[in-house]
């Protein structure tokens, strides 16, 4: 067995199994995060700041009181009262994810019965693409125009000719960094006759929430996290919807989906939410130094940005990555041909780690 | 918004957007499971005992190590190494699951690339047709014969004739107890030329398990779970099959499913095998006693279990459920036409609550 297999090396799946497979899934390559071990991680746009003090202990009380032994509440009754109370919005609106990632999955497997289609703009978060394929859609990508802004004429074309299923928009947009324009996005809602999915995974960063429109338009589903504001670890994704809309999305949810450890720590995380708050403040602050700084440094175009990140150009890329890792500051490096040729995104740090990080960059590009 | 929706009150989905879900899942009820506060809880197959003592603190103590503003490790290296350690069984043949719902679907999602059908018998464990049918994929059901084992003829004869992508065979079966004939499974498994699923969740309290089998069919896959035997609220399935086809499974896995504070406390359990086994022959033993009791009530048939449960039949299963709960104790009640008529689901508790069950059902029967 294994052996066999060990011994065929890294071939793939052969023989009678292989056509089991969906060929899409056998062309995927699986998501991969190269394991880099350095001082100064920036590449992962996590929050620098773990729990620690008094909410720290919290946690760790809280965490003392859950039954292990039993299944979690399926309905996450407390915690989505809790995100209904802070958020204003009903709580049956409300659905809960293992990570935005289980999110997206639930909302291609619901909405799909039409024509089975999934529009994104290009370049953006890959799990779109990446869950689209494996649960067998057409993808339709529509490129984002020179600002990195929806291209209209291209999203109307695709709107009016395939009729997508689902469109996902990314605002704030990643890696690009930049929140789309909001009357763009509207016109989008307004457009499409499917589902418009907004993934405000970057939002608490940005001065706008695309949340009371649902108020306005029925197919319109937002979708938050915790990762970005520093709970990565927990995967908790929200999403919210119109009640009727989420009734259906509830239906292809694993019961059990959300953990009893999660679902308690982000009951105390989110009760103390001045404390992350006053996190995103300091990241936001930190953002505008460092644009400003990364502006400053001769052979570095910056991009403007929305999230806990800002992406930039240099002349070569692939360089700078190995050259910072050398310095111990870990980026993340998104060179390929096209939009985001010889693109690099560096996640907005602790002071410390983002001098570390320019410091390293003007080091690199001055040598 | 929420508020028009309120207002229809349970309609479903109407106008324009009720096309966009696929009708497979209109017409699905979400899976709900209802919310009765007793004294004794022997309804989920829990098991009855929760953390505590030097475990729980050393558990507590791994959970603090634990930076939440981070990504949780996507391979979970460090808890799927020591798996492959405690069973001799290779890492790169083992993959973790947000519970086996979650190994569930990614199954179903990754091996549909042949007929898209998907076989299992029935009565079995749930989720096979509810995440088939979310996913698209033609169910092929085969009813056990008359002692709760597998119907040969009927599977062979399906197998002939419809080549079935995915076979799922939960041993020891859920909710009848009992482990089909090894030698019907591996029959099936040589007949079939998909891929073969034995959901091995309840195998801890039974004699036997075809983990060793993979060595010998490349197209068995095996899964287990920590939830029967004391952790829950956890959610960790565990996924064991031939590193090529492991691989493939891998490439529909969201890359950071298992959360930080499971995988911590995953890797502290399992060092602490014995604990866990302790607490597992407490409830064989107890499911002996359970099963002897119950067969000694009058208007009582209960059937032998492999599983930490017991199946049994009553002349009117939905009146006793209901003296029952009034009597502070929660079971299973499965009666519906067909094979599972009048038949209930007790798990196997503490001493204690076990006495609780049978008591308050003698009285019940008796009254």
């Amino acid at each position: 067995m294994p052996d066999k297999a060990k011994k065929k090396g890294k071939s793939e799946l052969k023989g009678l199994l292989e056509s089991r497979v969906r060929e899409e899934i056998r062309l995927l390559s699986a998501y991969s995060v190269p394991d880099y071990k350095t001082r100064i991680k920036l590449d992962g746009n996590e929050s620098p700041f773990s729990l620690a003090g008094e909410i720290g202990e919290e946690v760790i009380a809280k965490l003392r009181t859950v039954d292990v032994n039993r299944y979690p509440d399926p309905e996450a009754a407390e915690l989505r009262s809790l995100i209904s109370k802070i958020n204003g919005f009903p709580r049956e609106g409300i659905l809960l994810g293992n990570g935005s990632d289980e999110l997206i999955g639930m909302l291609i497997t619901a909405f799909s019965g039409g024509t089975g289609r999934v529009l994104y703009p290009t370049p953006t978060f890959s799990m779109y693409g990446i869950s689209g394929l494996a649960l067998g859609r057409e993808l339709l990508e529509a490129e984002l125009d020179g600002n990195f802004d929806l291209d209209m004429d291209m999203i109307a074309a695709l709107i009016a000719s395939k009729d997508p299923d689902l469109i996902f928009l990314a605002c704030p947009n990643n890696p690009t960094g930049n929140a789309y324009s909001a009357d763009r996005i509207e016109e989008i809602i307004g457009l499409s006759k499917g589902v418009v999915v907004v993934d405000e995974a970057y939002s608490d960063f940005c001065v706008y929430t695309f949340l009371p429109l649902i108020r306005k338009h029925e197919n319109l589903i937002i979708l938050r996290t915790l990762s970005k504001v520093g709970f990565a670890g927990l995967r908790l994704g929200i999403l919210y919807g119109r009640e009727n809309l989420v009734r259906e999305i509830n239906k292809v949810r694993y019961p059990y989906n959300i953990n009893s450890f999660t679902q308690g720590a982000a009951e105390v995380v989110l009760r103390n939410h001045e404390f992350v708050s006053e996190n995103i403040q300091l990241i936001v602050r930190e953002r505008g130094r460092v644009y400003k700084a990364l502006s400053c440094i001769r052979g570095v175009e910056a991009y403007p940005s929305d999230a806990n990140f800002v992406l930039f150009k240099v002349s070569d890329a692939d360089a700078v990555f190995k050259a910072l890792v050398e310095r111990d500051v870990l980026i993340r490096n998104f060179n390929r041909p096209g939009r985001l040729e010889n693109c690099m995104r560096v996640t907005i740090g602790t002071p410390y780690e983002n001098d570390s990080f320019l410091s390293a960059l003007g080091d690199v590009l001055s040598s």
